[in-house]
């Protein structure tokens, strides 16, 4: 069923005289755990050079605690990953790039918000924060405000003034600006006093290059704001002063010293600061362009097209999705992460949706069945530490692919088994943090091969859950696009994918998606490209496979898919009682 | 809370010139895996010598298919089982024990039925049906014939006559006799021809000892008669012509070939047959009794009493309960495997319950952690066989105990989990092997561990249904008495189950309960004690330890059953839909 055209991965042109005048652009993709700078070639999108960085305190852990579910970032991270891989890819470029890269632009994880002073100086890299977890980038996935993304929801519905979830799917989420910057308001009061504002990891990136960091002054992402912050044109900026103090009193002044204004991704901030000119060993004409989510500018360069739902998958998923204000209208989506008019392509109304766990599914069944090798054989006195090593090593390399290729051979629903994929909760439809995941029909012939086909049609039927939701709100969806992690590695997942969605899914060629949607915002900001479309014709990458659902088992999988429904509603009852 | 009496576990006397008078009788326990025998002092109870012998053939899985949960035995496993343990026994005893040889009982597992000839020999004793399964003994656990169960069911609910299901819980399993007859003359033309009658393992095994097998002389056991093939006094013995007719016509003529008297197992059979004698190197007047089932000998040895659960934990558990008549009157005890007069302790009523799977709930969960040890590992080329052989064995040693001791440092719920123990079916209360097992609440930081607690806890929330149908029921359960390998090898989920029943329970000593059990019968028939009641008192071997419940995890358990139920009720739900 998969259809894989026979050209390479990634499309490295020879290296022509001819090629050597066009202009190039730099696309930076900030990451959860590393950052990309791809350099491309602004007329046909081919990738010059790359660079990649791991944020070095982050992979020591610092700052974190997953127990509590408490993800922070320090801004050093951010800064040491734009400096070296600028470096990094610049040296692999043929000589004479530097001079000919025209655009910059960036994308980050979201809402991934940071406290700044009054000069924008995010407090960590102030000398009394330096190590306040609190004064650092409060990472997407940090659910630490839970209970304060419930009291803005318990206010939405109560107030009696406007709703302003109602271009958030109806819900707020503990992942989201209001309930961090809440969250650690009331938490930490040394912050509190410090933080004169709050911005955003994507819209300080762009900030920093130019050097224009006054907060009152920083354009801010539309789409930062408009699916995380509650903007909205028709609210006239931010939620009014008198609904965030009646969520929370400490939020009482902060509306004003934020923002009234938010630009798309296709405008321009400026260009880069004579310091940071010389720090990446660029031109200071270099055009920097505004930020936005990673999913959002990923979508982009994975060649989203009205009413084409692009899924990035990964541990877990974003699903975009863009449509014309004619074909939306008024109507609200309900249960989806936000509809914001031009947060993914200038515009049109983008509409972003996801699942909280996806691959982090699968590695999650991995360690429970590594747990005799870690737990037991690292420590077993009959075992010596060099053995322990190689044979977990050698096992843990193996394990997911194995497990495919065992259930591969089984059929839709493995012998009977029916699995929920909610083990992070339910971000979409219908964001719910508590939910979570189950097993059921386990017999004793239920192997790990089974239970991991279960959990892999769980995810499928996830994304179902999604598609139904747009098609039953009147957005049509008429075709999947797919990239990330679990869309190039994982045929057997993209497979049942298609199956369950009973729709092609075409894999995006290139492995930087994010990364080169941000170059396409960035030839559209130095002026290569005129709108993004253009871009999009000119630099996409195409497409690496395609798959196709077979009917038979797109039919047993609509069966199994009414079971998943039916596990999910006891799931949900059980939680509310 | 477990208090562990100082006394060893086996008791063993000093040998005395005075003892050396005492009359010896034999137990015999025949299990699924391998025989017993234990040669008991009948004065005292203390064992003087034992052996085991693991069946041959079915070590190396002859005849079976796990897949098809098909379990068949042949009945020269049998055979050469309590020749050699009887043999080995003598042998360690002391000189001139056998000679004070007085009783033999034996108890089998059950319903095992096989097909026998006009002589009373298994079919499969004869040449040309050697190798056939259908003319073997059908081991209890073989589920090949569900569809017959239904058969029966559905007959018993819908023809208008007696229920004749109702002294059995009112449903009839596919675990038991006429099921798995009928499949039998179903599948096999060749064994239904050749089939003159059917008769149990426990049965035979006593038949063949006295060397008087014909098949309508045989003595039938009351416990295998009335708790699996709905023999009963109400009904003037088995169930009428005219309804095993309307099951099917192939059961047509088989009735009159059976038995209409049953008797219970202080009944003596004969002596043994003069060959018999000479091969196990006994006197011909020893006593043989007439058989039982395991879990019923077991209970007698484990010291039953009059509303006193005793509960029989390995692999799956049975459930044993003795009533006086006046206490159960006209009662039926719906939902349970059975009411029989005598079954257990001749005048009272014995009830028999139990769940599907125990052990094998954590040995399934074993199983699949094993699966990067057994799936990847074995066969990877960087892991050479002798390394892998050493891991293996190391690790899957200690899975199970490792387990435990991390899941002990858990609290109740492990975080949120619910299990449901039905991986294999749910045996009482109310028979079903078409429901399954389940996990729910799941998180990404669900460990190992937590999912063994949960299952753990699963399995001790199904033993408390059974205790709470007893007394839904009216048939009060006082206390609770324990044996077999969980009881005593599995501290931790021993203290599980008495925190979830809020009951304390005894463990008994023996670890040869079963055996004992026939011992204490073979000393009543051999006329060494007058009841059965005075041979567990003379011969009980007390309790080794006492898990008391703790009342703040009694009553968290409590809120975790309701949940339990719940998952319970939706699986039973989706199941029949």
């Amino acid at each position: 069923m998969r259809k894989t055209p026979k050209s390479p991965k990634t499309r490295r042109k020879p290296k022509t005289a001819g090629a050597s005048r066009t202009p190039l652009v730099i696309g930076m993709d900030y990451g959860t755990d590393s950052v990309r700078c791809v350099i491309v070639d602004a007329a046909d999108g081919h990738e010059v050079a790359s660079a990649v960085h791991n944020y070095g305190r982050w992979a020591r852990g610092l700052y974190c605690d997953a127990a509590e579910n408490r993800f922070r970032q320090h801004p050093d991270d951010y800064l040491d990953g734009i400096r070296e891989t600028v470096r990094e890819a610049l040296a692999q470029a043929p000589a004479g790039s530097a001079a000919r890269v025209r655009g910059i632009s960036i994308d980050t994880t979201g809402s991934t918000p940071v406290a700044v002073d009054r000069a924008g100086t995010p407090l960590s890299l102030r000398p009394e924060f330096r190590d306040n977890p609190n004064a650092m980038f409060v990472l997407w996935k940090d659910h630490t405000a839970i209970e304060e993304a419930a009291r803005v929801n318990e206010t939405a519905r109560g107030w009696g003034g406007e709703n302003f979830t109602r271009f958030s799917g109806g819900v707020y989420s503990s992942e989201w600006f209001w309930a961090k910057i809440l969250h650690i308001l009331r938490t930490d009061p040394a912050v509190r006093e410090a933080a004169f504002s709050w911005v955003e990891h994507c819209d300080w990136m762009s900030a920093v290059l130019t050097g224009k960091t006054d907060p009152l002054a920083i354009p801010r992402s539309r789409c930062a704001a408009g699916h995380k912050a509650m903007w909205n044109e028709a609210f006239g900026g931010l939620p009014s002063e008198d609904f965030l103090v009646r969520v929370d009193p400490l939020l009482g002044g902060l509306r004003k010293r934020l923002y009234r204004q938010t630009v798309t991704a296709d405008a321009a901030v400026g260009t880069l600061s004579p310091a940071w000119a010389r720090e990446l060993g660029l031109r200071r004409d270099v055009v920097v362009g505004s930020g936005a989510f990673d999913a959002h500018m990923g979508a982009v360069g994975g060649q989203i097209e009205p009413h084409v739902l692009v899924k990035i998958m990964g541990t877990s998923t974003c699903d975009m999705l863009i449509a014309p204000h004619a074909d939306v209208g008024d109507r609200l989506i309900a249960g989806i992460c936000g509809q914001v008019d031009g947060s993914i392509v200038p515009g049109m109304v983008g509409m972003e949706a996801g699942q909280s766990a996806f691959g982090d599914v699968y590695a999650w069944f991995k360690t429970v069945l590594m747990w005799p090798l870690d737990a037991i054989a690292a420590s077993h006195e009959r075992i010596d530490k060099r053995t322990h090593a190689r044979v977990r090593r050698a096992v843990s390399d193996r394990v997911l692919p194995e497990l495919a290729r065992a259930a591969e051979k089984l059929g839709p629903g493995a012998g009977g088994l029916t699995a929920l994929d909610w083990i992070n909760g339910r971000r979409t439809p219908d964001a719910n943090q508590a939910l979570t995941g189950a097993i059921a029909g386990l017999r004793m012939g239920t192997d790990a091969a089974r239970i991991y086909r279960a959990l892999v049609e769980a995810t499928a039927f996830g994304s179902r859950r999604i598609s139904e939701r747009f098609d039953e709100q009147g957005v049509k969806v008429k075709s999947v696009i797919a990239l990330g992690g679990i869309a190039s590695k994982s045929p057997f997942v993209m497979q049942v994918v298609a199956d369950v969605l009973n729709a092609g899914i075409k894999v995006v060629r290139s492995q930087q998606a994010c990364a080169l949607g941000a170059a396409m915002f960035a030839a559209v900001v130095a002026g290569v490209h005129k709108t993004v479309q253009d871009a999009q014709r000119a630099m996409g990458s195409g497409f690496e496979a395609e798959y196709r659902p077979s009917p038979e088992r797109a039919a047993e999988y609509d069966r199994l898919y009414a079971r998943y429904q039916s596990l999910g509603r006891f799931v949900e009852q059980e939680t509310v009682s």
